[in-house]
């Protein structure tokens, strides 16, 4: 098997060295034999070609098995309204030409870190959520320009029945391995997207008798989150709407440093931690490795079909949170100082 | 001073009433003539005149000194993704005909109700948010249409920087009376409306040297929201994103049915819930009826300048609070049923 690391910006290097550093150990333990790559993209690869995506990152993704990704962005270009060439812009490239239509998130809390979120524990306790986020659609990559003497700036929200019924399918399919419970989130009462979107689940609903369905709008949703995380099991959404959701639901896993995330689609499957490049502590080795970790898991799972490999990981993860061991942000106030550990030793 | 009430569809009544008795009191208390009307919108003005926002309604909403709004919405539109007339196109259409562009929500937590949200207490207290939330443009007022026989559908996402300008000033003059800082919620990283957002609030800031200014991505904001509400003092942000973000923020008030919002601008102001028309509980005598009585206090404040009088509606929610009184809604395991109310007893 052939991985091609990406390391992105920021902490995405910290963090995707630790996540080479575990599928090494795995290669090792369950005698697989792994090669790797490193490609560039975003600010770095601005840096070093013009380019947010070169050619060359784009032909090693192609070939590679799967991909191991870190994060891509960078304070200044954020700052820079007017900036032509961005990070970003690599990351939604790499989606669409790669076709990662569905976007997974899966969100389940470690008991041991209950009380490292800002939500009570027995709101918390039992959640396990699993998001389906369309990836290659809406706001992301609808026409944009500016009109009227740069006055004026608009986007399009678009989505067609082709694409919102992949997602879908591939919703309904995960809940009936799961609880037959999937909910949709869209905005149907305002936007014509989000009613062609409800006509989409609507009319694949009677394919799948054995899986009820529910829609909430998407203010709500955002609401009923935080208030009774567990009333949601499967959840589909767009791709604006699940970039908002998502982040949210990092709350109920204690820490946005603790997730994962699946893109998969027509080829190569990318994984990487949903958190971004976080300049903040780039380099100080304070980053939380975890997410870049449970996301080898889910290579090992969704990629290569590696059950047990992945499974040992999640275990590792379980037996380390157990022994006490956190990172900065899962610490809490009853956290010893000597159990607080940087990106390496975590790792 | 003449008074519009008008409660559009489900609970929109049971709570409109409660805060129509709250102005009579009010009038009778401080000896003030106020006048009142009704007017029809949404589900309610659909089946009596086929409008959702009839001619007489809007007629007279411009002569009103203010308006107290209800609710609208109706669960048979939610799920006919196809239906041509709807409820919130009233409720969209009068925000757009009577130029109200910023809508204010304050969020605000009653001490007395720490323990009634699923967020923790330690990180609630003392949270003190005000949004503002541009309430005409963005996508709910930008171009939509089906193409390729209905099997696309889009939607546009689009601001003006004399839109942006006149909220955000609005924003930062707040932000001057309270503690200086503003935190402006865009997705610049992807969306060119956003950029053209973030160009304004930085073209801006030198007039308000006094105050500081944040900008984070939406889905960062999600996230904060839940885990450090305190960092957040104003907010400002467009019309999809503040929707999403107030609702969220329910929570941080114990419940959606806490919360009133002040929607002003060109001309009359309007006054309501955040909450919506709530179908499942219609009729059974158990809204919440604060969020309404709250929307008198900022009505009574904002519209008519009468600050003693909004003062003593926010004074009388609390000792009711205080005194242990709760809807079921805000109710815990430690409320005793017998101070579990229903909207008129509450009222
Ligand atoms: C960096 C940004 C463009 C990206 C997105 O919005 O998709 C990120 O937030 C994510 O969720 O992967
Ligand atoms: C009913 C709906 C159209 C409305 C909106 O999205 O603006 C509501 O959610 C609100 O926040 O007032």
């Amino acid at each position: 098997k052939h991985i091609l690391v990406v390391p992105g910006d920021g902490i995405g290097a910290e963090v995707t060295t630790v996540g080479k550093q575990v599928l090494e150990l795995i290669a090792q333990r369950f005698d697989h034999d792994f090669t790797y790559d490193e490609a560039l993209i975003g600010h770095v690869a601005i840096e070093a070609t013009g380019s947010p995506l070169p050619e060359e990152t784009l032909t090693k993704m192609r070939s590679a098995d799967a991909i191991l990704f870190g994060a891509v962005g960078h304070p200044k270009y954020d700052n820079d309204p007017s900036a032509k060439v961005r990070p970003e812009q690599g990351l939604l490239q790499m989606r669409k030409e790669l076709g990662l239509y569905a976007n997974l998130r899966p969100i389940k809390l470690f008991d041991e870190l209950l009380d490292a979120s800002s939500i009570k524990p027995e709101i918390l306790r039992g959640a396990d959520i699993l998001f389906f986020r369309e990836l290659t659609g809406d706001v992301y990559f609808g026409k944009r320009e500016r009109l009227d003497d740069g006055n004026t700036a608009y986007d399009t929200m678009i989505y067609s029945k082709y694409e919102v019924e992949r997602i879908v399918r591939k919703a309904f399919e995960a809940a009936r391995t799961r609880s037959k419970r999937l909910c949709s989130v869209d905005k149907a009462n305002v936007l014509e997207s989000s009613r062609l979107w409800r006509e989409v689940v609507q009319a694949l609903a009677p394919e799948y008798p054995d899986v009820s369905v529910e829609h909430q709008f998407i203010d709500a949703a955002a609401m009923l989150l935080i208030k009774d995380p567990k009333r949601f099991d499967v959840v589909v959404t767009g791709n604006l709407f699940g970039d908002i959701l998502t982040d949210e639901a990092s709350q109920i896993a204690g820490s946005m440093g603790m997730l994962a995330s699946a893109s998969v689609g027509d080829s190569t499957g990318v994984y990487e931690p949903i958190h971004g490049s976080a300049h903040d502590i780039t380099g100080k080795g304070l980053a939380n490795p975890l997410a870049s970790v449970l996301s080898v898991a889910l290579l090992l799972d969704i990629s290569f079909g590696f059950k047990a490999e992945a499974q040992a990981v999640i275990d590792a993860v379980d037996a380390v949170l157990k022994a006490g061991y956190r990172t900065r942000d899962i610490a809490n106030t009853t956290t010893s100082p000597d159990k607080i550990l940087g990106t390496q030793q975590m790792g």
